[in-house]
């Protein structure tokens, strides 16, 4: 069963932004529902031996991912492509760390989830946009942009599904995409972390990185932190087959980037053990909470937005002047508290998370609807 | 109560080394023992709530960290100066790093802990090592010899109280040191996490970062991880007084050091709050436990050992030719498995842990007297 949780007094980095003020988060990307059921077990267990000293991701742990991949996708994993981090965010700076060390590019797509952008600032990378498209009421990449722009050796940096678009690429897109980077000899990071949120039953998902061609060229990570909403706990994986490419990425986070805390790895292990039941729930439990968000926006006018085939985030363009504080600012005022689209390469939209409770989400619909009047006059 | 506790099946570094063998573990440095019984209470009043978001780390947590210095060191720390951080190793890689981008050069005590050299080595720096000298059964520093060494802007790297030593900087060494970094204009890294566990309850301790003249020249770090057993929780903290120097750290841990996970977070305001009675009783234990080590080794012949002041450790030099393996691989042949002084910067000597179980310390010592019998001959 999916729960509803408040998050008041938990150091919620989402709700205690704003916990003096009337204002419903819907910012930074974790739910306000409980984790499975199967972790709190799993945990309360734990504790009772309460100690937690240094903690290492055991074998089984490997086996579990490669479990998961065999079976999701019927990719063979070698158990030493796996490499633990604490979060993606550390391996999205390393390799931009690495491709400035070495002087390689990056072509990265907006909008785009803000540490693809600050990481390549962050470390002076020589990095190109490239703004996706809308078709079909789904956002897509400019191929043909990308393909000029990607040098031999330089950085295809994707998320797939994407964020903030929620779109999951396509067998199409994803053969454009492995054979322009196998032709041009570059490389591919692909951020996963939302590939087990497919809303749509009927869209498949492969790792790019699974094609022969390109699986030398490619890091592939994921984490079961938005899922099973465990962020807090600090566990997520990168995949990396090329040993050359595993060397450069381990010397880069050698010392500086942690390991993945205690309860991290519990919880990982257990999720890839039990989740897909409860994972089920959840996915029929987003796709009624999508399904309101897209029946209250369509009636809405002067937004355009994107359905979203993944993730709980939604992308929404607002189709009037900016205002000067943006539009977080003047969401904000309505008590409602978004991502700001200028973080993500496009100051005229914003991200809106539905990973809430039915009744926060209507509150918070209600409340949008009233702030889009207010501009619509 | 002080409890031990088996740490077998719980993904433990230090015992999952060695499981399927008949060695007990005394290298890496937690211990057999339970945390407070308080962590376990407040985890599972945290876990029935059973969401696991992005977590930050409260205002009362700083707060606690303020009340801290004021009532241990009657040292006024300020908010900003302090600085979350998952773990310490990851803010003295990060120091590597700030020094070796300008060209700072770093001078580095030894025998000392590995990642002190480690980092050093990793990103390149110019460090020069100054071996500590025994002096009246406490290891101390070569004064003139790091005067020498120390030019303007260099960083002097240090653990206090030292680790693997486990001496602690008399008022007198303090000042020599305060006045050498005060006068060189350079720059202090000072590790205090094993400050907590000063066994001899007459031993007063102070941050050296405290002292005016070289307060803007400091970076302090501490953390809750030995003292309360949980460094698997990942959490710790710099002190930075100077805004410049701590911009300069925010700056290089970026993206790429994430945030202390949640578990890391609870039970370090615990900690904070609650835990000087426990500690207390710890201290206890680990005197007791010193106590017997001690008596153990004054009869044993050929080896030389510092008795610490702090920390659960003991540094014990062989006086025999080392074994081409080194003596962790000769000791794991007798059933201990000891820290190889090798990774310390001194070949001769082995690193043993302490915090452990007495009848488990009993156990070791019987194996560790037999090993050295069997060199004796």
């Amino acid at each position: 069963m999916i729960n509803s949780q408040s998050r008041k007094n938990t150091f919620s980095k989402k709700w205690d932004k704003y916990s003096d003020k009337d204002i419903l988060p819907l910012w930074i990307a974790d739910m306000d529902l409980q984790s499975p059921k199967f972790l709190q077990d799993i945990f309360a267990k734990r504790i009772k031996h309460n100690t937690y000293g240094y903690t290492l991701t055991p074998a089984k742990l490997n086996h579990e991912v490669i479990k998961y991949y065999k079976k999701k996708q019927q990719w063979s994993i070698k158990n030493e492509w796996i490499i633990w981090l604490p979060n993606l965010v550390t391996a999205i700076y390393a390799v931009n760390k690495m491709a400035s060390d070495s002087s390689q590019s990056l072509v990265i797509p907006k909008p785009i989830y803000p540490p693809f952008t600050e990481s390549a600032k962050h470390y002076k990378a020589v990095f190109s946009f490239v703004s996706m498209v809308e078709e079909h009421g789904r956002l897509t990449y400019n191929f043909s942009k990308i393909s000029k722009l990607l040098k031999k050796d330089a950085w295809l940096m994707l998320a797939n599904p994407c964020n903030p678009g929620g779109s999951v690429l396509n067998l199409d897109e994803m053969e454009k995409i492995i054979s322009m980077v196998f032709k041009e000899k570059a490389f591919l990071l692909s951020d996963e972390i939302h590939s087990d949120l497919i809303l749509d039953q009927n869209i498949p998902f492969f790792s790019l990185g699974k094609d022969k061609r390109i699986i030398d060229r490619t890091i592939t990570l994921h984490s079961c932190a938005k899922t099973f909403n465990i962020p807090g706990l600090s566990c997520g994986f990168a995949i990396i087959p090329s040993k050359k490419l595993r060397t450069r990425f381990l010397n880069t986070i050698h010392g500086i980037v942690p390991d993945p805390s205690l309860f991290g790895i519990i919880a990982t292990l257990e999720c890839l053990k039990k989740g897909d039941s409860w994972r089920n729930e959840l996915l029929k439990y987003l796709r009624d909470n999508r399904d309101r968000v897209v029946n209250v926006l369509s009636k809405i006018s002067n937004i355009s937005f994107i359905a979203p085939e993944a993730t709980f985030l939604i992308w929404i363009k607002i189709l009037h002047p900016v205002p000067k504080k943006g539009w977080r600012s003047y969401f904000e005022e309505f008590g409602i508290g978004v991502s700001d689209g200028r973080d993500f390469g496009d100051p005229q939209s914003i991200r809106l998370n539905f990973g809430t409770s039915s009744s926060n989400l209507n509150k918070a619909l209600k409340r949008f609807s009233l702030a889009m009047e207010n501009i619509n006059g």
